[in-house]
């Protein structure tokens, strides 16, 4: 590729900009972003050739662009931008929900530009560009979400993409990956979210509390640390899975406290049994 | 101390022992378990000296006795060895919860041996006396529940023990202890168990989730690896405490959906911003 834009300079467009220049991926990338302070630290730390804060500017060569801003927004910069791409830019995205996002750009796209969806599994509870390292999608998984309309060339482009920064990609329809990941991703940060504010709603002491947080706990909701900005996007353009799962672990959570009620010790630990023999297998 | 008898050869007891000797606080070290296998792990791995499958003779002229086995059995036990144990013997244990414990052992304890609640806020998922290791407890807290009865002296001794492998100790009452626990471990747990139960009962096959299992999943859902039988006895030793915390977590889950159905980005933030300042105190 010739020049490669990357809109948004937060930790996964930080990242991406990192492993494509370690790997020579393209003549030229670009670094295009809403603050001039991340700007400059992407500059610095080597991850963009060149940044603006002009959406139009920055990707006005572009024969590859990469979204990586908050859900919520990609269908409308993807928008802005199809007006000024070059006739045959490939752009993608690394929104962790996607039927919402394709449905958007799908209503909009023009000919001549192609957009695959994206979501890679990589991330870290750390946020910005300062968090950003070369190596975070190596050994990863990306989803790649096509739909009816997209070009197979396309597709393919985007996949080589992937694999070449070190991670593998699967293809699903939008749908089962919003569905899927809402189970896998959505649901157990909301539940670490919860988990947190749980002990913040209790009348005691933080500084009593304290001594008592061990590992177990500090894993459990280390995902309540990432983006408050892109957890809300997620919640809000994956509704209907989200809810379905909230429900279901109500549900799960009002069996276990009816085995305890009861004082089915059997029943408590066959659960407990098979959950672990469940996870072992991840 | 002349002879540390420890009972029960898992993860726990067998750090316990590797510690005490690798600190040489002890004379000798008297290992108790109910499966030859573990004993025989645990004498070759140097986390003791001597090993017993016989509770009576292995605690006959210990000193010091750390009851290292599920919850719901260590009444029984503590009941068992105080019979053969010799005047100014101390008994403590490392069970996870602390009420039920305190006041069973409690009613039952004879005049001349001293029982100390503990619960050393250490573990792993990983179970046995393979996932043993000497510096388990370097680092970490040991919670003591004396209550009205308890020995100053008696108190004084367990808590230099903990401080001499490693460990801090802070005390608080059998009641305390398992109200701020159920909220900082036991639900923590349950919530990891339950989210992976529901994948196990979606309808989807284990291979299509799978590669959709990343970091996020698997750093929330580490502890439901950890001893099923352990975590069934918690559950029915603290069941107020934790039915109260699953209700909690509920009705938490429940206004994060109602946010979510009515689109309140704005409250969706907030809570994920409240959450995320909170948990970075930890």
């Amino acid at each position: 590729m010739r020049e490669i834009a990357i809109i948004g300079m937060g930790l996964i467009g930080g990242s991406l900009g990192l492993a494509i220049k370690k790997q020579g991926l393209a003549e030229k990338v670009v670094g295009i972003g809403r603050r001039e302070e991340s700007l400059k630290k992407a500059l610095h730390a080597g991850a963009v050739d060149k940044v603006t804060l002009n959406l139009k500017d920055g990707v006005k060569e572009a024969d590859f662009v990469i979204v990586a801003t908050p859900v919520k927004t990609i269908p409308r910069i993807v928008k802005e931008v199809t007006i000024t791409l070059p006739e045959g830019a490939i752009i993608t995205d690394v929104g962790s929900t996607k039927a919402w996002v394709v449905s958007e750009i799908g209503k909009a796209l023009p000919g001549g530009v192609f957009f695959i969806g994206g979501h890679p599994l990589a991330g870290s509870e750390k946020n910005g560009i300062e968090a950003a390292r070369e190596g975070l999608f190596t050994g990863t998984v990306c989803v790649l979400t096509p739909d009816e309309k997209t070009s197979p060339e396309a597709l393919g482009a985007v996949s080589s993409f992937w694999k070449s920064i070190g991670a593998e990609t699967i293809v699903m329809s939008p749908d089962r990956h919003d569905f899927l990941i809402a189970a896998t991703s959505h649901l157990p940060h909301l539940a670490a979210a919860a988990m947190v504010s749980l002990i913040e709603t209790l009348k005691e002491k933080k500084e009593e509390f304290l001594p008592l947080i061990a590992r177990g706990f500090k894993d459990t909701t280390r995902i309540a640390l990432s983006s408050p900005e892109m957890w809300k996007d997620i919640c809000l353009t994956n509704e209907e899975n989200i809810i379905n799962m909230i429900e279901k672990l109500q549900n799960l959570l009002g069996e276990i406290k009816e085995h305890i009620l009861r004082g089915e010790s059997a029943f408590l630990q066959e659960k407990f049994d098979k959950a672990k023999a469940f996870r072992s297998q991840f």
